[in-house]
């Protein structure tokens, strides 16, 4: 059996993005090469909400919330009818297939919030589970938190197009094997592969077969660039009986201050969920639910813009990584972008730390996705576009550094 | 082992304060007795934020805040550094024992949240946790989520003076037999009942010897009566190691629409915590934390007058339930109250529903607190004075109405 220090060993948080403040540098001045950068240091560990602000309206609806006093304060566990009512409609809409405000979605305390209920509704001591690798880092630690056992489904995203995706194969052999839940997220998280339509169709189709539940993260499905094309699990015809699709406007929106986001699918799972949430912390704050009646309500032209912005930082990071010979996909969606570091002469690990000692350069280690993504790092591009450039080229010029 | 649809039949949440817009009323006609009443609608299952408004300055926090913008909205997850300084100074003053701002202290979505994180933290499968009852209804039933053992220790609070309190006896017996865990809540919500000096003395000094962990709930220890005295598990000398106190602003301060509370304590425990938020929600909003600068920093005399408020009510309650032969203690601190109903001749569940569908009256069934309570009523009076107590007439007359 698990004890208590074995499971938060497996949740250490030292790397995750925000974190780095509570590292200890101490050790790292001896593995030092050269002296510092100067330029501006960008935390690309998450999006900047300074370059890339809130949605027009998000903080006068916050204030209107409070304004509306306690019936806005105490609303039901799954969050306010009455914003439920529109989302649901508007969700709906967006991925191609009906949602029930009263009985399929439930709104929580961030996407991060989204995935913890649903995974604690699925998964349970023994509850094999295929985790894509790489993906969010959440992921596997929530199914070992929950006592589950991790299936690795190996992801490929370096390919040409049409030969990227999800070890199919792989997956269905799990599932054959008594695998009972998968999760994933599309555009992943952190390459921003977008799950092709023949990839959703099949994992709809195998999962339907085998009675699979599958939860998709389609956190930053919105923010999809020039020529591509998104795929809704749910709206697939073949579509598992137990799905759940969570999204959120915590990334494209810049709504992370808010802490809101939504899960929608089964019923029973929906109602599952907000059992949980009455445990966990009662409902996403109160006041904060009325910001979402912003959310796929935006100005016109607003999205457009921000996504034209997105790509623009999106091709200048892949040219600046391409042309120091890092192997990175371009990702089709999200503000993620996932370079492949060569041979260093420090590990990993350390030339992360000295990136933020040294180049003022905050990014994600690859090891949190995947263990065989130890050598690639993640950085969120929602990001100041000149300060990004400058701060992609002295990850480059450290790269050079430590190059073994 | 225990099957998903176990353990979440274990977390029903119908009768849960503000979940009763969920229940299917129909079959409730044929068992009324008389006619409708008229008067204003109460819902007695929460305070009213509108009647008792959140702390001034609030909102104004909430707004410098958002305009604060990215460093605001993405804080570490046990809360921005410089909040935490703050109210670290402040809730070792109240307490009366210092709080490190870095170690001792986390930020959370609420003190369900805070509670929710404490047992995660503690709890682990057959983990055996003595839970007073009745005590707050979560507590139970995040005990069983967690996969531990309830050890029930039963509490006395319509005696005397003097001679209410926990089991101590109990409590030891059950320290003994390797119980690793205590989880209480004083004041004692549903009753009201502030623990003893003596009692608080004896429970610091068993846990000491038997090293189990503790977790005190004190989140209405602000609103104390005149003439009671409260006493602080953690200031006292013989306070065990592993202890965690757990408060928040969202009641006697209204801010609940904030989803705001705080956990302070052992270092390692609070170190689990927080490694446990960034897999459930990350963060409490990193807005709304910017409105814990008014908390313990109200305007003078604003806590005084709303205590003063709630004693008036607290008092012209008492005298309707006393004056209707219904067995009620006087609550010491906090804004519940919690009257024995006598024999009647429906359940006491189906009571509690014809009370909200014919008096407008809407309580917390008995039930949720223990199954020894299950005759009880809990009311959060937290409310617009006139109508609380004319809806507590109500209740009076509906009792005489439905009586054996």
């Amino acid at each position: 059996m698990t004890t208590l220090d074995e499971k938060f060993s497996a949740l250490a948080a030292d790397n995750a993005p925000g974190q780095e403040v509570r590292q200890d540098t101490g050790d790292l001045d001896a593995q030092m090469k050269g002296g510092l950068f100067n330029g501006v240091p960008v935390d690309f560990s998450h999006g900047d909400v300074d370059a890339f602000p809130p949605t027009p309206g998000s903080a006068e609806a916050w204030n209107a919330g409070f304004a509306a006093g306690g019936r806005q304060a105490y609303t039901e566990y799954r969050g306010a009818a009455a914003i439920r009512e529109g989302l649901a409609a508007r969700l709906g809409t967006f991925t191609g297939c009906p949602v029930s405000a009263e009985h399929e979605l439930i709104i929580t305390p961030g996407t991060q919030g989204a995935l913890f209920l649903a995974l604690g509704a699925t998964v349970t001591t023994g509850t094999k589970v295929a985790v894509v690798e790489p993906d969010y880092f959440a992921n596997r630690k929530l199914v070992a938190f929950f006592g589950g056992e991790v299936v690795p489904i190996a992801l490929s995203w370096l390919g040409a197009r049409g030969e990227n995706g999800p070890d199919l194969a792989r997956l269905e052999a799990a599932f054959k094997d008594g695998t009972e839940v998968l999760v994933f997220s599309t555009p992943n998280n952190p390459t921003g592969l977008v799950y092709s339509p023949e990839d959703i169709a099949a994992i709809a189709r195998l999962a339907s077969r085998h009675g699979v539940t599958v939860i998709v993260d389609q956190l930053y499905s919105r923010l999809l660039y020039d020529g591509e094309r998104y795929t809704h699990l749910r709206a697939d015809e073949n579509a598992p009986e137990n799905l759940i699709t969570i999204m959120g406007p915590s990334k494209t929106e810049s709504l992370s201050g808010f802490r809101l986001g939504t899960a929608f699918g089964s019923a029973k799972l929906i109602e599952r969920m907000e059992r949980l949430q009455a445990i966990v912390s009662l409902r996403a704050a109160g006041y904060n639910q009325a910001a979402l009646d912003t959310w796929f309500n935006e100005p016109d032209g607003w999205m457009a813009a921000r996504i034209a912005d997105h790509q623009a930082i999106r091709d200048d990071l892949i040219g600046v990584f391409r042309g120091a010979g890092l192997a990175t996909a371009v990702p089709q969606a999200g503000s993620y972008v996932f370079p492949a570091l060569p041979p260093l002469d420090v590990s990993p690990e350390v030339f992360v730390r000295l990136l933020r000692r040294q180049a003022g350069v905050t990014v994600t280690p690859g090891s949190e996705f995947a263990p065989a993504t130890r050598a690639s790092i993640r950085l969120n591009f929602s990001q100041d576009h000149a300060a990004a450039v400058a701060a992609a080229k002295r990850i480059v010029e450290m790269v050079a550094r430590y190059k073994s």
